[in-house]
């Protein structure tokens, strides 16, 4: 696409020194339009590239799929300005003749709720979509080197963050061998989560059991949400997990990793999926 | 409310060292929706607390008031869960008699568009919504080591961060003193936005003329949104901005700041806004 990345001119201050002009290089931000079946489901801020992936992992997200074979096409809108030209920031998904098409309520429900009550265990279920996969009985274990090492490697897998210091990263990585399946970035953490979830869910991979979710940044609810819907038995996030990210990571029976900085991290969540050579016995107690 | 920290039971893992558990406080995560008249605008994920603030900072960044004697009262909907518990989940807005409820599909379109066509300049048109106020008129000039100081005040005027790490932060600064009029904590950036303008519209001060908007993190399209609809000619990150920031920015003639770190920064639009001892005919060139 070639529009992953823009430049700008720029002046960089430093202090007591004289400022300077120079190009600097972006992370592209631009709307792109979900269409299932000519109806708008919703709109994201993305950074384009990947967009099928993208629709794809978002209706996984949201409950709408849970395989690749459930989707009949997708294709950009063509005819969208008033010169008829193809902006390729409204993508249209016809979903397989048999199936159910989203509720007509979802575009606007979309992670919310009608319930007047949400608190808590309440709250968890209120703004949470059923999986159809049981993340909790994945057998799958990790060596904690091979976990400590993913922050790195994610970084290194990055094409773009050197550049602009503006992308999150999503990777999905084999739980067994540790290595990189996929690896999608985007200006916001859930766009780059939806585009690695919908390339799996392309590639007919769903649900990815003995896999793992690597993520820059923080974890949210919304993440583990994400995981859940897709199947993957363990988060790891190089930032902090909210305390929502932990409950519903806890009532899924995923294992949610926060602080993932190559010498240490923390285990919130099911730890006895993590193996360790000094003393697996005390990670259970 | 003693609701934005949490504690649950952890397991820190180092390399080659015996795992251990302890406590460890996180920042809590829950759903607000938020009700205009009785009617459900949306639900957001945030952090509890100044959940007035919250809801009435989202109403200005979204066109609905642009005033704070355009808000009647603002109540927590009680008998929420069955057993009539009020949960603090749920705020009802009641607007002034005189002031238009949200159009019907604002809760639907919320940072959306129903244009076919979202690209570049386009697309700035289709997703954003007009401020009543305009930033690119304003006078303010600021020294540039004032600007450069923010990002360390910001952090020292967290009260949350240091326990968590789990919490953006957002800050409305006195322009020509360097004063922090207000400072806001949430799990999500937009919401900590939301709440410090939303405080700001209580108090009856929009719009923000002369003042800076101090961010955590990034900054997207949205928080140069948000910026332009409560009238604040600048905006400062502490990492990098996106394009459409950058283009929505210039398009309002908003000062954006990028990359502050105490010893740097980056002006992607309106320099002349910024003051500097070394040289200041530089910036302007």
């Amino acid at each position: 696409m070639g529009r992953i990345t823009a430049r700008r001119r720029v002046t960089r201050i430093r202090r007591d020194a004289t400022p300077s002009t120079r190009a600097d290089v972006l992370a592209v931000e631009e709307p792109l339009e979900i269409r299932v079946n000519g109806g708008r489901l919703t709109v994201t801020m993305r950074t384009p590239g990947n967009d099928v992936d993208l629709a794809f992992g978002f209706l996984v997200s949201e409950g709408v799929i849970t395989r690749g074979d459930q989707i009949d096409t997708a294709r950009y809108c063509a005819g969208a300005t008033d010169e008829g030209r193809n902006t390729y920031n409204v993508l249209d998904v016809t979903l397989a003749p048999d199936v159910p098409p989203p509720a007509p309520d979802l575009a606007r429900s979309l992670t919310t709720t009608s319930a007047c009550g949400v608190c808590g265990k309440d709250s968890i279920e209120s703004v949470t979509t059923r999986s159809a996969f049981d993340p909790a009985a994945d057998p799958l274990v990790v060596d904690a080197d091979v976990l400590l090492d993913l922050p790195t490697r994610l970084r290194e897998g990055q094409s773009v963050f050197d550049k602009t210091g503006g992308l999150h990263a999503a990777a999905i990585i084999d739980g067994h061998t540790g290595d990189i399946v996929v690896l999608r970035e985007d200006v916001g953490r859930h766009n780059a989560v939806d585009k690695a979830i919908g390339w799996a869910t392309a590639a007919h991979r769903l649900p990815l059991r003995g896999h793992i979710l690597q993520v820059s940044g923080r974890a949210s609810f919304e993440l583990v949400q994400k995981a859940a819907m897709a199947g993957i038995p363990m988060l790891s996030a190089v930032s902090a997990p909210s305390s929502l990210a932990v409950d519903l990571a806890d009532d899924r029976g995923i294992t949610l990793v926060g602080f993932s900085r190559g010498e240490s991290m923390v285990l919130y969540t099911r730890p006895d999926r993590i193996r360790t050579s000094a003393a697996a016995s005390a990670v259970v107690s």
